[in-house]
């Protein structure tokens, strides 16, 4: 369909409701004339019988390779000692920072139309650092540590979107007034790279502010950048605010330009297999996928599909209110195509 | 007015419109005929000329004498080094409990019209053990502290306050999957406390979880319980959900049946002064506080009288829209009574 050379992309269907997903993904770029080789790996929690291993070492050698992939999601696999899939991927391919656009789509209704915002989470230490031990019995701790190296790194990559995305004004998200060494350095190290960004409008809110505001208007913020949890949480409240996170997509960013878009929603094993899942989330993880391959062209044909499709209102999946299969909304979307 | 003996409870004021609106408490209070007695004392930024300092003991000796308290917004002392004063007062009197009664206030329209929760929140360790230091230059680390004695205690002020307030569930709020020592002790002391109360429900619920279930359907909760940071997050949320610190009480509980009873807004500098600030919060907090000194009927009172002069609209702060001057609303609530 495309003259370009097709270039070589990652694919994680994952698990659950993963590969009926990722179908409807590989079947609407295909009907879009996407000029995208997938090279598909299982990783999940099932063990892969060739490898007797959850995650292989050619799945990350093929992220590594490729420098963009596209995930589903994955369920951490059941029993003590095994780390979250998700969060392994994370580190084993220094994701640092996880990209999440959050805004209203036209035609699906919920109590806030006015948002359009993006949540950049540092995605690699602070909370997350896997620290922690008793001290005494009764007594334990955890470490959160913050990085000069990670912060500057997520702050440089807030203010680069910010105004290589048209966006005005990036906020700073803490809780420096209580946590004034870590969060602290965070702050100072998103206020040396807002020197060099003049034309962006830097400020910062703390925390438990900034949700109070977000629920309250959304339309205040533009681009927030915060520590690893904070991001967690701040990018659950705001995919609240337009449907949840099965109409949200997200981009995790690592070093040397690789980009894993990825849905973060759960695998919904209640509903696995049965042609009901709503593959939303992880096509508009696919659209920032082409996006970041500056496929923009099809990536803006995908995006208007879905959402006209989605505002029509008459093919929606189950969570949307509506009643179709996950094949007859993917079929809607290819016929606007 | 009334027959029974008068009770004697401490009062701070506070900083910028605190004396204003605790003047508006004076007054309603006295107003309906409650048997208090205020012990007034200075604790705020301005250093006390007699004492020298911000806080001083005999303000801490009053509430410990009384048992029973009403604070307003203090602000953080400028310049480094000091710790914030409401910080101080949690500490120096053990407040282990912080709990936010967030409901839909009648004829006040937010996009929610459907929240009736209270949200209970660890106030002394976790993220605010105030333990940071540098690892190495570029490296720094806070420590989170949590313990089963502090733990058992907050858990076990949740179910007994569900029990007592004929709620019918509490949600544990966590984020185990990431912090399985810290927030893995919260949810088995919380597990641990549950099982004295079969009658109450208990489920566990991560915190980004449940910050995006908070903004799609409040009405999905009930009694909330959690490690301090997450609470600090989650009642503001909360309070957004019903418009804001302004309208939303608060009581900080001790050991030994202490009450401080707290509006956890700001002190508004900016209007500081000007008799424009909205009492609600601190008149709604004094209610608590009225409720815990078991003088319900007053309490009740008082608490309509506030809710009808907000439902009416006639008179209303800035803030709520309206032209009233603090002094104006007072009286509506006071003719009301
Ligand atoms: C599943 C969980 C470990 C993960 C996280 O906490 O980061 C998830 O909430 C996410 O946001 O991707
Ligand atoms: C002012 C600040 C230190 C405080 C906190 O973080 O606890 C405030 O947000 C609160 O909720 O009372």
């Amino acid at each position: 369909c495309s003259s370009t050379t097709p270039i070589t992309a990652t694919l994680f269907p994952g698990d659950g409701i993963g590969p009926e997903i990722a179908e409807s993904v590989k079947k609407v770029f295909t009907t879009a004339g996407v000029p995208i080789n997938w090279e598909e790996h299982y990783v999940g929690t099932e063990i892969d019988p060739r490898t007797q291993s959850f995650l292989t070492w050619e799945s990350l050698e093929s992220v590594r390779r490729n420098k963009v992939g596209l995930k589903g999601p994955m369920a951490t696999p059941i029993g003590k000692g095994h780390r979250s899939l998700n969060l392994t991927l994370r580190k084993e391919l220094n994701l640092y920072a996880n990209v999440r656009p959050c805004y209203s789509l036209p035609g699906y209704k919920t109590r806030y139309d006015d948002v359009n915002l993006i949540t950049i989470r540092e995605n690699t230490e602070g909370e997350y650092s896997g620290l922690e031990h008793q001290v005494v019995r009764g007594v334990v701790e955890s470490l959160k540590i913050i990085t000069r190296q990670a912060s500057l790194r997520v702050a440089e990559y807030a203010f680069h979107y910010a105004k290589t995305h048209g966006r005005e004004r990036v906020s700073a998200i803490h809780k420096a007034n209580i946590m004034q060494k870590t969060d602290g350095l965070f702050l100072k190290c998103c206020r040396e790279v807002a020197e060099k960004y003049p034309e962006i409008t830097y400020e910062e809110v703390v925390i438990d502010n900034c949700c109070m505001m977000l629920v309250k208007n959304p339309a205040l913020f533009d681009v927030l950048v915060m520590p690893n949890l904070y991001g967690d949480i701040i990018s659950d409240l705001c995919a609240g605010l337009v449907g949840g996170l099965g109409l949200t997509p997200s981009c995790n960013i690592g070093e040397d330009g690789v980009a894993l878009a990825e849905a973060v929603h759960g695998s919904a094993p209640d509903i696995a297999g049965k042609n009901l899942a709503n593959p939303t989330a992880l096509l508009l993880s696919g659209v920032m996928m082409l996006r970041h391959l500056k496929l923009n062209q099809q990536a803006e044909q995908i995006h208007s599909a879905i959402i006209n499709t989605i505002a029509e209102g008459k093919y929606r999946t189950a969570d949307l209110g509506g009643s179709s299969t996950t094949t007859e909304f993917t079929k809607a979307i290819c016929d606007h195509l």
